[in-house]
């Protein structure tokens, strides 16, 4: 076992900041889960693995460093660091917006919220997530959690949404407070789900784009949902009436 | 003005440790919303208001202080302390188990997950959340933060769930990864959708109880949904055949 040197672990820290990761077009992901997913699922994007003695590895093609439970603490951004950290390089993942639903996020900024929304896609088996550039980044170690794997599989891209919409050739849904009754929508074939800020709901630029308003019904007293919760009911409504 | 005394100080920031709010029988609340909403659903438990001079407030019936931001920042739990912080005093909320849905809990851990399930009741409509001793505390301010007012709304027992479980005389929904679809289920009609743990799932001594195992389709190819979404979208599909 070589010691990590100061360097390196001055280099991996540095890609918790979005800064880095775009300069070095790199992005950390930890956990053991997380790190034998990106064995299976982005191999080939893997810079460098750091595994300590605990996690079950043994790949010479896969430059890779034996670390201790110490160093791991030391880079790590958990607080219970697990077993395994790994760099990848951002790699593209290709995907045509043929797909019969993408969605579309508006400025989301709770990395929870973000990485909740692509694991939902990633479940739901939707390929595309289209992101306004004042969305939280989807290489931020804490979305890349919350993700659960979904970085490896979905093709996440950083646009100008309005023009974007503005050029989108079939329906826009966008998820409001006063939009239609998502229950009793008929059959739902090719299309955007549109989602706001956590705050402000989407932007009066983007809204104008919405083909079809549509809502979650409310039974109770709750002002909201969270957005993350949202999309979810709202992607189930829409898998529901596709499958 | 008058300063918040030390041992204000101490005693407010003890209420964010479970064994105090415990002994005391009180919570903390924060941020104008909650605060807000803290006085239309529950004035009468309101036990100290602390308010700074942006907080529009003005009523001699509830026991309050005017504090600096300053003050504000040293008893507060958030990044960005936001107007106001109120101790409440824990009361129970009135509500009967004939309701047509409730949400148990089995030993859920994460005070997000947990908050975020709170707040799908209360838009929902549901009243009634019965927790297993191992699932966080609903009065953790974390909880009581993603939960966003629903902890005036709903009743939330915490009951040997094993035993709950054993005498309850509907229909125990569970959700389980080799349920069956939900889609495709009839009418729902009265019952207890039982949730499970983040990591483990629901305990083998409480899934014995189960009398329906039900399903969220899979399309994709993530492992498992964020059990906060999960349960969004399965008390969607209950509330959509209910109403």
């Amino acid at each position: 076992m070589s010691e990590l040197s100061k360097n390196k672990i001055k280099w991996i820290k540095s890609l918790q900041l979005k800064k880095h990761r775009d300069l070095e077009n790199l992005y950390i992901v930890e956990g053991e889960k997380m790190v034998l997913e990106a064995l299976s699922y982005a191999k080939d994007s893997i810079e460098l693995l750091l595994y300590t003695a605990s996690f079950d590895f043994d790949n010479e093609e896969i430059p890779s460093q034996l670390i201790s439970e110490k160093e791991l603490s030391m880079i790590s951004t958990l607080k219970t660091p697990n077993k395994a950290l790994a760099v990848l390089k951002k790699s593209r993942i290709n995907s045509s917006y043929n797909d019969t639903l993408t969605i579309a996020l508006d400025d989301i900024q709770d990395p929870g919220n973000m990485g909740t929304i692509m694991r939902i896609a990633d479940w739901y088996g939707i390929k595309n997530i289209v992101c306004s550039i004042g969305t939280v980044d989807c290489f931020n170690p804490k979305v890349i959690q919350a993700s659960m794997g979904a970085i490896y599989r979905i093709n996440i891209q950083y646009v100008d949404l309005n023009k974007w919409l503005s050029r989108y050739k079939s329906e826009v849904y966008g998820a409001l407070l006063e939009g239609e009754n998502i229950y009793s929508k008929e059959k739902i074939v090719h299309g955007v789900l549109l989602l706001g800020n956590e705050g402000r709901g989407i932007s009066s630029e983007n809204r104008q784009y919405i083909t079809q308003a549509i809502s979650i019904p409310k039974f109770g007293l709750a002002e909201s949902l969270n957005v993350a919760v949202a999309s979810g009911i709202l992607v189930s409504e829409f898998k529901r009436r596709m499958a």
